[in-house]
């Protein structure tokens, strides 16, 4: 038995995650399938914890909105940030209480802030539009809508373009220059209680440079607006922590965050007089390295080069195609096997994007071996669609060896449910 | 009344969808809403017909894979090029014939295989491996698979990396240059009769000369398989015409198409003295501009740019945030009022690239506006993901101003639905 990457241990020459063999849930509830160790999970939240004892941890639940994902880390005291009704409600069926959940997002409909008032969670505003929104149906609901603004603190962070969400032109944010006038504002609107700050830089950061120059960005901010006399509750600091896809890659960790990060936090608050929580919203880091994303081999074709086809596709896993990310590859039953030859794997998709990996050594590959695609767990079912008439593959979880499925696979009864024919078409 | 994009007509400063009020659409059935013209379709497809009297058209479900559109396409005489086993059941029901059918894809699952032979529609074969795999179904069955191989043209085609599929670095197809030798041992194996031929070299080509050169490359690979004694019965050359995102842009209609490839096409064929026939896989060209993705504006924020923040995101329409695709925006409800300003319409979704169209000029655009995301009829729904819990929207189809709902909105149990907890958890 030996460590292949993470948690992920090998034994006999298979694959396993959380002691279970992946050759065996394959067989037991086919491919694809999701798999995530929920031992990893409680580890990474705990990193956080450890790291950050004294600040608030809110799971992004964007990054893996599976229920049964939510209930462990509700069950870990951990709070949410959500970004729609639908996480809300997932998040609150899940047990996490309305106390520690922030509704986020830069274009909410009337109906989400209504709900957001109604069930009592905090809101970051995104823009001098909602907030009066919001105050509108504060006042019509009287009730109190404790809020945060999400600021632009315009730091520049060194990751795929698309998922920087700090820089002035993003779609995120109050500008930095307009925030101190916005609570100003807000302080003096019915229905409004300003009580937090909140910003987000982006995702997949491999560096805490970033996190730091938003930290004093922030703070700068925090002293203006405490200023103001409003009694800011806490700090959103948001997320962004990348993870190591590559095997042995270095990347920074919660502690290494936390080292960067909070003497900076601690030494403005002190100096503030006041004592704002800090909150993080950690997705991927909790959630990425606890999933591998099983797929069988279909075919293996020689052409310009070694492709190896399998059964899922990037409307399972769309982040290499979308973004060129990179996820290591395990042969799960042959994982001892040494490297033979260079292949690229690639899923049933009608789009030459449609690449998981390019350029692998693996060993010798087969129709019929079991592929295990790692760090799945962000961003990895949440994307997922029905693309080519496909339906959705199932997750399992598992504990101690044992596994359980936690999402059903769809069936093409799926792809037709929510349609119907006019009567002309009938 | 005037025509602002294509069949889209504006009246009172309304924009129509085949004579139906998209305002109105919008209050009824809310908002998003993906709303199809059902003339266009018709219109679109008989514009092929015309230039191709003698083809079959082969409608590619992948664009839009809505089963009322499939049913429409079936009764005006349309074939299928379905990639997964859950379009193939879908044309089936929708009343495609099976001898219409082609079952491509470059990574299939032996039960797919398996559904293709029992059902006895065409196979595009990809590789030697599943060539070998369908022989042994076809054996073990008793039946003869028909099948055409996909060829990998290497014809360069100017468009997104993504969606151009005929390199010869892509992974689909087998190389030209092995093309030959495949028939040859095709001929030989049981359960399997090479009927065809096939190829398609990328999507949204806004040019017909890759479209010759692929048909040149065809033929001559046609020609050395009949020299085999194979008889081809058809020669499948793909699709790939692009349409006009942009107003005003100029492309080539499938009449162009027509006059580009047929002589071509037809010279070789005389030569061959055997008369294979032309099949074309449209999908783009028939759906994209029948449909329009109707979003209401939840926000308006002037920041480092105006940003318009609309209730349909990323999940809903992919393309803008996956090829940087461009979609003609119109304000609804001010279809005819003059330009005012620049926006930038944007998405909830928790990324920065959830962008629909940078830097439009449009009217003043507030709160509550509704905005129509033109030619949003391929590559769309079909793309659909419930990111950041995000139940899908509704489709509705109309005809003589009349709009029926083709598919129902989902809803959060919609979300919750195949879910399930461990014991431990509940
Ligand atoms: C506001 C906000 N918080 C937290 C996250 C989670 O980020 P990560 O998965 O990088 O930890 C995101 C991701 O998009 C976000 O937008
Ligand atoms: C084999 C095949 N045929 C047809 C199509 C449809 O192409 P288009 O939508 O460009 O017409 C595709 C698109 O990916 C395809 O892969």
């Amino acid at each position: 038995m030996f460590t292949i990457k993470n948690h992920l241990e090998v034994k006999n020459n298979h694959l396993l995650i959380g002691g279970a063999d992946t050759t065996a849930l394959a067989e037991q509830y086919g491919t694809p399938l999701y798999v995530t160790n929920e031992a990893r999970i409680i580890e990474n939240f705990s990193a956080y914890r450890k790291a950050f004892p004294k600040a608030d941890i809110y799971y992004a639940a964007k990054a893996n909105g599976s229920f049964a994902i939510m209930r462990i880390l509700a069950r870990q005291g951990a709070g949410t940030d959500v970004f729609s009704y639908g996480e809300l409600y997932m998040a609150l069926l899940a047990g996490i209480p309305r106390e520690k959940i922030l509704f986020n997002g830069n274009s909410k409909t009337d109906f989400e802030l209504q709900k957001a008032v109604e069930l009592g969670v905090k809101v970051s505003v995104d823009s001098q539009d909602e907030l009066h929104t919001l105050s509108g149906i504060a006042e019509r609901t009287g009730k109190t809508a404790e809020i945060a603004f999400r600021v632009n603190p315009d730091v520049s962070t060194p990751t795929h373009p698309k998922i920087s969400t700090g820089l002035r032109t993003s779609k995120f944010g109050i500008p930095a220059e307009e925030v101190v006038d916005t609570y100003r504002e807000a302080s003096g609107l019915p229905g409004i209680a300003p009580c937090g700050i909140h910003c987000h830089i982006g995702s997949q950061i491999l560096d805490t440079e970033p996190f730091v120059e938003a930290t004093q960005k922030m703070m700068d901010l925090v002293k203006e607006v405490v200023e103001l006399g409003i009694d800011l509750k806490f700090v959103d600091m948001g997320s962004g922590l990348g993870i190591p896809y590559k095997k042995g890659e270095q990347t920074p960790k919660p502690q290494d965050l936390a080292d960067a990060i909070l003497p900076v936090f601690n030494d403005r608050t002190q100096a503030l007089g006041t004592s704002p929580k800090l909150i993080l919203e950690p997705g991927r880091y909790i959630v990425a390295d606890t999933t591998i994303l099983l797929t069988r081999v279909n075919t293996v074709k020689k052409a310009a080069k070694n492709f190896v086809g399998v059964d899922a596709g990037f409307n399972l896993l769309i982040r290499p195609a979308m973004y060129d990310s990179y996820h290591y590859v395990v042969v799960a039953n042959k994982a001892s096997s040494p490297p033979e030859e260079i292949y690229t794997v690639v899923g049933p998709i009608c789009e030459t994007g449609d690449i998981f990996a390019k350029d692998r050594e693996l060993p010798r590959v087969e129709k019929g071996d079991l592929i295990a695609l790692l760090d799945a767990g962000a961003y990895g079912f949440s994307m997922s669609s029905q693309y080519n008439g496909r339906p959705r593959c199932a997750e399992a979880l598992v504990k101690d060896g044992e596994a359980d499925i936690i999402r059903s696979s769809e069936g093409i009864e799926d792809l037709m449910a929510k349609q119907k024919l006019p009567a002309r078409l009938m």
